[in-house]
């Protein structure tokens, strides 16, 4: 972690959350509102637009910081390494970016946005389907371990560090955790991409745009934390 | 860019682009047309059909022009570069091309469009769902900056270039940008991509159809070559 | 083509070729015959399940015949080198491998077929939506083109050869030219992969069968050679 | 195979197999729970959630243990080779693992399971759409000798072993099967991907859960150890 400049890290945080939220975002959008081409395009569809989210974020600023892109990595990478002096900096650049991607999923589909008639969160956070607040953040927290561990055993055991085939091994995990395990709570696995645009969603001007569940926030923070330091211990444990 | 001769250039984006075009307005033309066996296959068929377009078109070509295929590309490589020289050859071999693939998919479904009864401007070109053209065009100003973002961190940063990885990574790049922007607009992200068929459209003994919608023509046009202005300049910022 | 042994080009293209149908004709089957988990899976299940199959069955035997599984690329590669001796050889062996393959999915589905009440003729060759044979012949050759164009250009040009890169390549091209290409015909764009399993039809004990549709069979044959042959012939030209 | 530590072999089948039973049970419960926002996802969704299970499950462990997974490629490489002392630890690692997983896709969907109304056997073991015991025997035979024929060949001749590129082959390869293959018996091809997690299904307190099918549970055990073995003494003979 200590071999990226402070002004890299921002600006490969910052970018990198920023693409990965507007195409995650973006996906969730798509097969969401109402006069768009990929509406009702199915899970398949949405597991896909964000594992390429993960996969053109991670690509675009791996040289620059690393492409951790979720506090749950940066825990389980400190956890793991020992070193903490850069973790809020990792973090404060990742939640601006998410707000920023947030944003940028608006602009994309303004004029959708514009017409909406429909409660809105779900474009932006995540929701449980069976609302249960310890086996909620249960889920949260192996789906993130699944995440986690790869990305450990990926960067730190077989060389291949942040290349094209690591990032799109990556990727299809991604792809693989959303298939697999997002079916209870939407699988946000990254404490950023819930808040960030969940801030954004109660900021923004969208008509009948619906609540924010602010109850259920705090889930999708702490079950991917959670998840990400159990990572880096477990990992140190095995490996 | 300098690195290839003139004919090669020409041979590369000409071929290239053709193959991009039959593949992708193919997979248009596959889940549009009635007596065809794709009719319907949805939106992900769609989205991987033409990321796939790319991987196949650019693979065919990369190592006799660099495989743009794309004047947004193009512009965005001189932008960030200062030579534009080549950008005229490079431009006008990708509007032929264009204009060949286009060709190419009404031979390849021949019998289809003979027996065609309902408009097919949506095989050839993109069209809005909510037509606001500032809309519209903001949405393929940003679809475009994550495209061209992608290649300039891509070949630039990080020494993969045009091999296979780097092509199959721009392959699912934009079958991400499909899935994730593709919804208000259809995701032209290429000027040749929309303007060239449009002309073949207007030109192709086709019965019924229908309108090639001009007055939409200048969007899919001038927005790509906004966003990949914007790329070229963000990233000479950035990185 | 020469480099491979006539006893290593007999096991290779025999065993690759078993494979490749067992998993192509296998996909067929499965969304195809009731009492099937995947009935009714769809188009893009299709094409990746050709992708897929070409993928296992090159990579299984690259190292010993090249993988050419197919007469349309062993011709393009015959005329873009001008060596003909072993072309028989490859060509007796892809058939008798496409007839094995043919014999194993209907082993692999046999209760399926014993309760077979419907014409099985999709499972094993394909047909046209459409019955035009000249329409049907030129959308064979221009989809085998792009096959076979693809394959000149990684082969030969790039240096990855039969690598699992080039091999994920060739996989997901196949992939893309279902996709976009497959609607008129159904893509046979081999003619082993169409007339070995319409022989292997024609001689099952299958309940219901229905006709072998003999008086198409020749446009999956010559279509996919004329367009291996001009492949070549445009290889040499513009590389 | 003798490469590996005694202690590391555990470990790594272990974690191993319990991520794969994770996210391949983890899909099967996606798809088929009500409250599961994957609900109905449909085949492709599951065929590509056992192929990421693979790859995310084998990239994790391969440096450790070889990443085998399966009984059937266990016996397939010690066929092969000739060495069977490690053999009982692999074996037993694997059930560990499978237990365990089977066990993680419980807690995921821990509220989905306690509001579960319908037999639920289908999300933990396979069964057959057509029951015929020695029809579904082959079936499993032909599948599993796919996914340990392209294992032998990729592993021993390609140089590429356990690479990113390896495990993502193998990981389609998987894929594949299942597509083309599944159709009849659902495709265990791993005799502890079916028996493990049976045994778990009968132990859980799940409410409505249904019977464990215990008569046909030998058939995706005997089947893959079959296809296994003889994949070994086929690639002996050929390769």
């Amino acid at each position: 972690m200590s071999a990226f400049s402070n002004g890299d890290i921002f600006v490969g945080e910052t970018l990198g959350t920023a693409a990965l939220i507007l195409l995650g975002g973006g996906v969730c959008a798509a097969v969401t509102l109402r006069k768009s081409k990929a509406q009702n395009a199915g899970w398949l569809a949405i597991t896909f637009g964000w594992g390429f989210a993960v996969m053109v974020a991670a690509y675009m600023v791996a040289p620059k910081s690393g492409a951790h892109l979720n506090p749950a990595v940066t825990i389980a990478l400190a956890v793991e390494s020992g070193e903490w002096s850069k973790v809020p900096l990792y973090l404060g650049s990742q939640m601006l970016g998410a707000m920023i991607g947030a944003v940028l999923v608006w602009a994309t589909y303004l004029g959708q946005f514009q017409a909406n008639k429909e409660p809105t969160l779900g474009i932006f956070s995540t929701g449980p389907e069976i609302r249960n607040a310890y086996q909620n953040l249960l889920t949260e927290i192996i789906a993130t371990m699944v995440l986690c561990m790869g990305i450990l055993t990926q960067g730190l055991t077989k060389g291949l560090g942040l290349s094209g085939m690591g990032v799109l091994i990556v990727a299809f995990t991604v792809v693989g955790i959303g298939l697999s395990l997002g079916g209870p709570t939407g699988y946000a696995i990254n404490p950023v991409r819930d808040l960030g645009p969940r801030i954004v969603h109660a900021l923004l001007p969208i008509p009948n745009k619906g609540g924010s569940d602010w109850s259920y926030a705090w889930v999708p923070v702490v079950g991917p934390l959670i998840g990400g330091a159990l990572s880096g211990l477990l990992y140190k444990g095995l490996f």
